[in-house]
């Protein structure tokens, strides 16, 4: 049997989704048509909600998920065509969910009255900055920097887009804050840098940090990130995390020490392969190795990175390149595959085969988290690999980084953590992966949903515990809040 | 009769009052003994709420007016005397009103399940980042830009406190985020920078500007204030402004064109001297000459600010000498102020005398705005000047720059204006000055109200109309709205 991968069997999805609003005459037997003809287009019915009734009349608001662009077209051509039914407007659920930005920056109380305001504001305010001039530590205190983080990028990597822009990457950066308050309840703001210099994105990040006590570095290009992450943790007292590189490393961890207590192998025994050599894919090999993982194998669109490859190669790559790959692979990807335990793809859409996975050692373990299209697709898995991740929401065992940066950094900014330290990174793994209890584990179930509200305070917890543990917190009073 | 100024006439404020906590026993004169305390010390009480109450106990919260701190524990101090009295607890109210900060940046609508998130982050999100890429100009419609600005400062002259740093001035900037939401729905952002060097401030702005649709400059000291500004007008295509220059020179010419029709005089012919050649002194009388004053005299610490004058000279002062001081005065300020119809100060405490107000021309008008403490205290002009207006919220006609900055930038953001210019602002003081009907103008009243409802919309209707007819608007649509 062929397993046919193309666009008619891809996923209607909400992220492509219409809201079409009907305009019929009051008769038996014409939504049944609406609903029928776009049933017949491959269209996947949402919520109808009944906007009008009257003796003639039915005005409907019907949500319909498509598979792409042309394929809502297709069904709202298709729709107009029906006799007896006048499409009074359709809207782009996604675009509309956009309209007017995602975010706000609202007062934490409100400003009702002139005292209120000579409390907030002039008089009172002034007492408030003479005593955080007097005392700079009583800022984390008394502003806002306690519980606000930067997302800060230069829209030069923005998810698998590539090099858009700042203006083009705000909406992504938006909804990063709104993931933030939502589940660990950070104040994120989003900086779009209108430079792609890393000195000057160095300069810029330093000059406006006083008001925050997190930068989450988020969509900049490899090996500009590495650089500009490095440079700026040395030079802030406020936690700096890339969160491409590490928040993504952490999930990752979580998922594979869970698949491998699965299928009953060990993290140091195992072979790993890690497909993708940029930001992501080196933050996963080294939290992997100060997780205990012995055997890593890491490659890119020019195969094996090994110490002796020429091309295709920068610092950050000979310097991961000497601590991985101890059996000295060289070759293609697929190569590197056979026999392996766990394939970790953080690449491009068709990076390895059902060929490779085929070749891999028992149980295989397939992390296919190129986004939004993996490196393969689950479906073509079945049966062949053990466990299959992806990054997508629409597929079992997501891993997702917002199981990470949330909670990350709100238990640092609890602690006035002075930076987020590999101690905390390995705590919020293990934090993660603990909340699928043993006989939980299941080949479709090795990581908790993001939605699962014990995972932020799960996190938390653990990244407050180890923030003190490891000397970087400037208070220890959070762990009794 | 001598007008008693000292410390126990002064006001007692909410800037300085307590919430206490009193624990008594339920007998019949307690509280009355408790307040009559209160009374005597000098403390104004405020609310008074009923915690606990049993048989034999009463557990009260008691909010307590002060005029200053140490008022403030003189007034505990005789509390705590009291016999059967226990003072639980004493909070400061200004500071409780700090903690935790005064702003947070919450999500425009709730990520509640995967739908959610697949449209306003990935998937979904990537369709809105290339629809920005492919047309910029959306990048209006579908992120928070349309309706954000940033409140930046580099901590160098922060309300009357002089040059206290970006820490702490944060709580300033939040509380000016607040007053930008609470009165025109404008989501504003603080911006403290770790530099007071004019280069890196402008360079830093313009490279985090791409999420902003306006740039709110705040207490940045003159002269680089001038400077900041002036080059970030003409780098960036968004309305940036110095919020201590214009805003107040804005709410001055409302508030003087209310107070000459009310005695009957004219600008054109208005002997007008201003006290401070700071950052406000010089935008007032940029902006009252703009609005057809002939008679300016600008005077600062040095005396009247004179072409010919050698020292405590800048550049700015300069031109602002070219221009003004038509009839060549020269002295002091009480020297230019014989026979002026209206003294403006924009300076400091004690800057005049009732001696100089005295020799003024017919029915005087005292603007006295120097923060907290104004050049002179109003009950020091009763039966001396006519109108007198201070820039704090315990006296009649506040003159407060929050009359103009919430609506000026929204009107701006609304027609996404590529600058905020001199027919804006115009538009905007006339706007204000409109709201005291003919009729309404009094000695006490030349000015609406802050809490007045009416203030933004006027501004804001202003500012657009004002924005398209100029030719800096980027949409008139927004009129229809």
């Amino acid at each position: 049997m062929v397993i046919d991968r193309g666009p008619a069997r891809r996923h209607t999805s909400a992220s492509y989704s219409l809201t079409i609003r009907t305009e019929t005459a009051n008769l038996p037997g014409t939504l049944a048509r609406v609903l029928t003809a776009i049933g017949n287009e491959g269209g996947n019915l949402g919520q109808i909600e009944m906007i009008e009734s009257t003796d003639d009349r039915r005005v409907r608001e019907i949500v319909v998920m498509a598979r792409d662009e042309a394929h809502g077209h297709a069904i709202v051509d298709h729709l107009s065509e029906l006799e007896g039914v006048h499409l009074a407007h359709v809207i782009d659920r996604t675009f509309r969910a956009h309209e007017g930005g995602k975010i706000e920056v609202v007062g934490r109380s409100p400003i009702a009255t002139r005292e209120d305001l000579s409390m907030v504001y002039t008089p009172g305010v002034a007492r408030v900055c003479m005593a955080i001039r007097d005392e700079p530590s009583t800022q984390w205190t008394y502003t806002s920097k306690q519980s606000t983080v930067a997302v800060v990028t230069d829209g030069s990597a923005v998810l698998g887009l590539g090099n858009i822009g700042p203006a083009a990457a705000q909406p992504v950066m938006e909804g990063k804050c709104v993931i933030f308050k939502t589940f660990a309840d950070v104040n994120a703001f989003p900086i779009c840098l209108a430079t792609q210099d890393p000195d000057e994105i160095v300069a810029t990040v330093e000059r406006i940090a006083p008001v925050f006590g997190g930068i989450n570095i988020e969509d900049i290009a490899a090996p500009q990130c590495f650089e500009i992450e490095a440079r700026l943790r040395s030079r802030l007292d406020i936690p700096v995390m890339h969160d491409d590189q590490h928040a993504t490393a952490i999930v990752v961890l979580a998922a594979l020490t869970n698949a491998l207590k699965l299928v009953g192998k060990s993290l140091d025994a195992a072979r790993i392969v890690i497909n993708g050599s940029g930001a992501a894919g080196i933050a996963t090999a080294r939290i992997l190795l100060l997780a205990g993982a012995k055997d890593i194998v890491l490659c890119d669109r020019a195969g094996v990175v090994a110490a002796d490859r020429a091309d295709h190669m920068n610092p950050y790559k000979s310097d991961i390149a000497r601590v991985t790959n101890p059996r000295g692979v060289h070759g293609t990807v697929g190569q590197a595959m056979r026999a392996a335990d766990a394939f970790i793809g953080l690449s491009a859409p068709g990076a390895i085969t059902i060929d490779d996975v085929a070749a891999m050692g028992r149980d295989p373990i397939v992390f296919a988290m190129a986004n939004p299209e993996p490196e393969i697709r689950p479906e073509a898995l079945i049966d062949i690999a053990r466990v299959v991740g992806t990054g997508r929401s629409d597929y079992p065992n997501q891993i997702n980084n917002s199981l990470a940066f949330p909670g990350l950094f709100r238990g640092a900014l609890d602690t006035r953590a002075r930076e987020i330290n590999d101690e905390m990174k390995l705590a919020a793994a293990a934090a993660i992966a603990d909340l699928v209890a043993s006989d939980e584990l299941a080949d479709n179930y090795i990581i908790p949903s993001m939605f699962d509200r014990r995972v932020a305070p799960a996190v938390i917890d653990a990244t407050r515990r180890a923030a003190i543990a490891s000397g970087v917190a400037r208070v220890d009073t959070a762990l009794s809040s």
